[in-house]
């Protein structure tokens, strides 16, 4: 769970702007630039697919990430690439420069909810709910600014799990690379409705309608190691 | 479901042949090239993350997939945007040429399985199978080949559906764009463990354990509009 608190230097206008990357050229209807479903659908979700240009070429990698105001963190070693490369290119930016450049990214988050089944072949589609954010990552030098995106990033997993654990000591936070991107060039896209078939396929023999979706957690499994006086928390139970 | 059968001009090596772009920087124990590991992990799905280039950014749209053999087929309408790319290039290759040059993308699949929630933050990571594809996207012309290929993309949805509903015709084939993908430069990654806490942290009265996670189908929803007397058909009360 994230929190709500939006960063002091972030504008709160009720809609993102659009921009040439974040209107579709197909099924525009189905896009929203709403500040308020875009957050939902962040916070639902806890794996991204991020995106990004290695060699001159497409790299799409899932990873974590959590949301804190407008901004997400993404996580991972800091010998994974993506971070590697952001990492480079900030040492390669001289010591002179307050920020360093960057690495381009388009991090997309996807909840399927349900398969749409039509009589035709051609209409089958999904429901689903996504978003898609354009930018550019930076690594988090802050030492404050990294515990925070760490509890983040914890808590999307599990709500209410970084105040169960312990925290990261000064080792693991010099092992651990977390990339920040700003929410700014942002759009949902989401389909929501039943199957869409063509009024001359209606009397077909073809079941039709929607299998609803979700991801479902099933009962936890505690560790072999762990003392078994420790009962399942409040937050576990709750999934 | 996909068909087992490979096509004919690719090799069945039990492996895939790892590149540079397919040996992780990290976590290389999680890596995998066996062909069979690949396609169950493709054939479980039926959304993929398709990054490409645009405008020199990187862009990440989820999209329905389905594999026949070695090749993979990505979903779209002539209007979508990779599409419309591998088609404008495929218009500029000029009229000599036996192929088009196609869209340079990466692929990618991921199956969450469980939340590892360590006694220590940092130690906190995810249960997952992903499969990532390197390749070259080539617009499906052949008109064998699409119906081939939106029968595997409406199978993978759900496995039996082409056969119950109504096949393409003339002008919905037209108005539909397929991408192919060969599986080339292919690889798997998984985690299947608990978690990995430090030996020091072991007495910590945090709970440490693995929640389980799987995508569930509920019960189906008839379109308002379905004849009653279509009963639900046993492909889909098997989901």
């Amino acid at each position: 769970m994230s929190t709500t608190t939006t960063t002091p230097d972030r504008p709160t206008a009720p809609e993102y702007t659009p921009t040439d990357r974040t209107v579709p050229t197909r099924a525009r209807q189905r896009a929203s630039y709403d500040r308020a479903l875009v957050h939902a659908i962040l916070d639902e979700g806890y794996v991204c697919h991020l995106g990004f240009i290695r060699d001159g070429a497409p790299v799409v990698l899932p990873t974590l990430y959590g949301r804190v105001g407008e901004r997400l963190y993404v996580h991972g070693s800091t010998g994974s690439r993506p971070l590697r490369m952001a990492g480079s290119r900030a040492a390669g930016a001289g010591s002179g420069e307050a920020e360093a450049p960057g690495l381009p990214v388009c991090l997309t988050v996807t909840h399927v909810d349900g398969l749409v089944l039509a009589r035709s072949a051609f209409h089958h589609s999904l429901n689903y709910r996504s978003v898609v954010v354009h930018g550019t990552a930076r690594q988090v030098t802050d030492p404050e600014e990294l515990r925070t995106a760490l509890d983040a990033l914890v808590d999307h997993v599990v709500p209410g799990r970084s105040a169960d654990s312990r925290p990261a000591n000064a080792k693991e936070l010099a092992a651990t690379a977390v990339l920040r991107l700003d929410l700014d060039e942002v759009s949902a896209k989401a389909r929501d409705a039943g199957p869409n078939d063509d009024a001359e396929d209606l009397a077909l023999p073809h079941w039709a309608g929607v299998v609803p979706v979700a991801p479902r957690t099933g009962a936890p499994v505690p560790s072999a190691d762990l003392d078994p006086s420790i009962t399942l928390p409040a937050y576990l139970t709750a999934l």
